[in-house]
């Protein structure tokens, strides 16, 4: 991965650097914070200026940055996000857009926009990132890089701003996939390494045959190759078969749901300082509130209630060796500016389809750049069981090696 | 239950009355809500008036709040805690110290003390309370109410001030097992039934062995009637078996790793807010944030990987329909102002080595009110596999419905 200077990335709002505090696998290994996450002595700004002013500097870094540092990392500085995480485009309104490097003319994606143009651009090796509806993911597979979203639950969100807290969770962005599987494994404190065979690795069919065609088409060879490293057939599955229900088959229920109970959340996280201090925002991040702020929260029992029937059978469906595959996203990453306020706003509910099914079943997701279409990249995902996430690390390791040796 | 008027009680910090927004299986029932928890437009106390005065109102109610409302519940106000859930005493430095309703001499316990008292009070059938290291589990004990921790990650915490998001969970307090049942139910969002047969019930001996000799002697013929209701016999288990680590038997581990990794939560989510405004904490209060503050944060790899790897343990160790017995807590409520700083802090040790168990498996956990020591409540304990808060509830209904019959 060649290196682009940093000023020429755009993706860091700050530059510092602070040293290990151990030593530990990732000795030598430097990495980025996304400016969501605490760092001691900074202002974590959230990619809000309303936010930075209005909030005191951090006085501990979150648990995550120093489970990093103990085991050898350096911190190289802060990351541009999107605007209080809620978007999955990586085009800040107030701090402009981190460089795609492996497609200079296309949105890096979002929230966690800078960690992802960081190791892109060879800045670092890894990244932290957070993902509530897709913001490890989507960068991840926009830059071509490797992308972690943990189970639910597992890595700790002190010291993190809070979106939706049954959604937010505390992600990788890497490098490669060994880089990967050593910095998360600090995150999960899980070092039990598998024999990282998939019993059954089922292709979500009705996810991928909306992709576009150029996805589809570049994805293709790639999940006949997966077959071929495993050693396993890969079966198709369909979102209502794996959770029992033929509602579930709809890709607009799983946004639906996933909207709603987004929205209600991020009410009840930011409501009150939005009222208090009546912030400037993006007109992007505004209409999101305003959409949160419109819901009907006294009708929020029926759409808990699907969330949680699909995840208690999305749990059922998936024994622990046992791997979902989808396209990270629908499409490669749009061309800035090209995803605006009120028009193509189907690049979202299209994207949100494909990511919403790990953050409704509190799945882990690993994304891997294994494919490009139109010169783009475009990320292909495994899903595993819940609480799995070593065993998911250890196939897309698995998967790395091999790819690398072809 | 009979009823004590709320003035005498001091359960509440206030009242009011906010109808429910829909019909459904809480019809007719009214709750209250720990001051923690955001009800749209006032000002969530958190038990400290410096928080009070920091923090705008709120303007939407915490989405546990809406799902109760929905469900046809009527709320009656909001419910003194301790200051910033920090404590399982139930003696507020600044608001007083609820009614034990049942050992009016004794504290409540906390830190959700006064929705404890406003059930053991009749003045409400059920009560949010939070759960951070026990603070539902101890009051339901001390105060002689059923009382629910749920799986942690399920019912979600967005409009509810975090402490320690690892840690973190909303739950319920009520009159009965059956009003418990039907309000977890609600928040879960999971109304399947089930035979309520456990196949396993094992007792914790060596947390059973520590209780106070008056504690084993009152739960003893509880336990014993326990193995008839659901025809199993109890078997007995120690941690270090349930971990399949020697070193989990010691119970100051877990001890160590609750204090250690709720302190460095409880400092992420509090440092920045403590150092910008100076607030006047009780004694307590400081004296933990004091420790929370001096943690050696480079150290703390070590402690997550234990809790980890005692967790994934626990959750290997118990199947779907496997229990664990546990006494609540290992005394009867201390008597007022007994417990005091820097004298006799025994007691948060030894509470924490029971209630520190659910807390680091991720587990869910059922408080029953079944017996009595000296005259004042204890409470009897099951913790279920993750994920079966369901059936655990069935459980505990049985056992309120036999015991009743009686």
């Amino acid at each position: 991965m060649k290196t682009i200077p940093w000023e020429q990335s755009g993706a860091f709002i700050e530059r510092f650097s602070i040293p290990p505090t151990g030593d530990g696998p990732l000795g030598g290994l430097r990495f980025a914070v996304k400016d969501l996450v605490d760092v001691a002595g900074y202002r974590t700004g959230c990619g809000s200026p309303a936010w930075l002013e209005t909030h005191p500097p951090a006085v501990v870094s979150a648990l995550c940055v120093e489970q990093l540092l103990a085991a050898g990392a350096q911190c190289e500085g802060k990351t541009i996000t999107d605007e209080l995480a809620f978007s999955l485009l990586g085009e800040n309104h107030f701090y402009g857009t981190p460089l795609n490097a492996a497609a200079p003319e296309r949105v890096p994606g979002g929230s966690s926009s800078g960690s992802a143009s960081a190791v892109a651009c060879g800045l670092v090796d890894f990244a932290i990132g957070t993902d509530t509806g897709g913001s490890v993911r989507v960068p991840a597979s926009n830059c071509g890089i490797w992308g972690w979203r943990p189970t639910h639950g597992i890595v700790s969100i002190a010291g993190v701003m809070p979106l939706a807290p049954t959604f937010d969770t505390v992600g990788i962005l890497a490098c490669d996939a060994d880089v990967l599987r050593r910095a998360s494994t600090v995150l999960l404190a899980d070092e039990s390494r598998s024999d990282a065979m998939p019993m059954t690795i089922r292709l979500v069919s009705d996810l991928y045959d909306v992709a576009d065609a150029n996805v589809r088409d570049a994805l293709r060879p790639t999940v006949e190759r997966l077959s071929d490293v495993f050693g396993v057939a890969i079966r198709h599955t369909s979102l209502a078969e794996l959770c029992d229900d033929p509602s579930a088959g709809a890709a607009d229920v799983w946004v639906d749901v996933y909207r709603r109970l987004v929205g209600a959340e991020a009410a009840s996280c930011h409501g009150a300082w939005l009222a208090a201090t009546q912030p400037t925002l993006g007109p992007m991040t505004e209409t999101r509130f305003k959409f949160a702020h419109a819901l009907d929260r006294s009708r929020l029992n029926e759409v808990i209630g699907r969330r949680e029937r699909y995840c208690r059978q999305l749990r059922r469906a998936l024994g622990s060796r046992d791997l979902l595959c989808i396209p990270t996203a629908p499409t490669i990453a749009p061309l800035k500016g090209e995803v605006k306020l009120g028009r193509d706003n189907d690049y979202y509910g299209r994207t949100l389809a494909f990511t919403a099914i790990a953050g409704t079943g509190r799945l882990p997701q690993v994304s891997m750049p294994l494919a490009t279409a139109c010169g783009a990249p475009i990320g292909l995902s495994l899903l595993g069981a819940y609480g799995e996430d070593a065993f998911l690390l250890d196939v897309a390791n698995a998967v790395g090696e091999r790819w690398t040796a072809r």
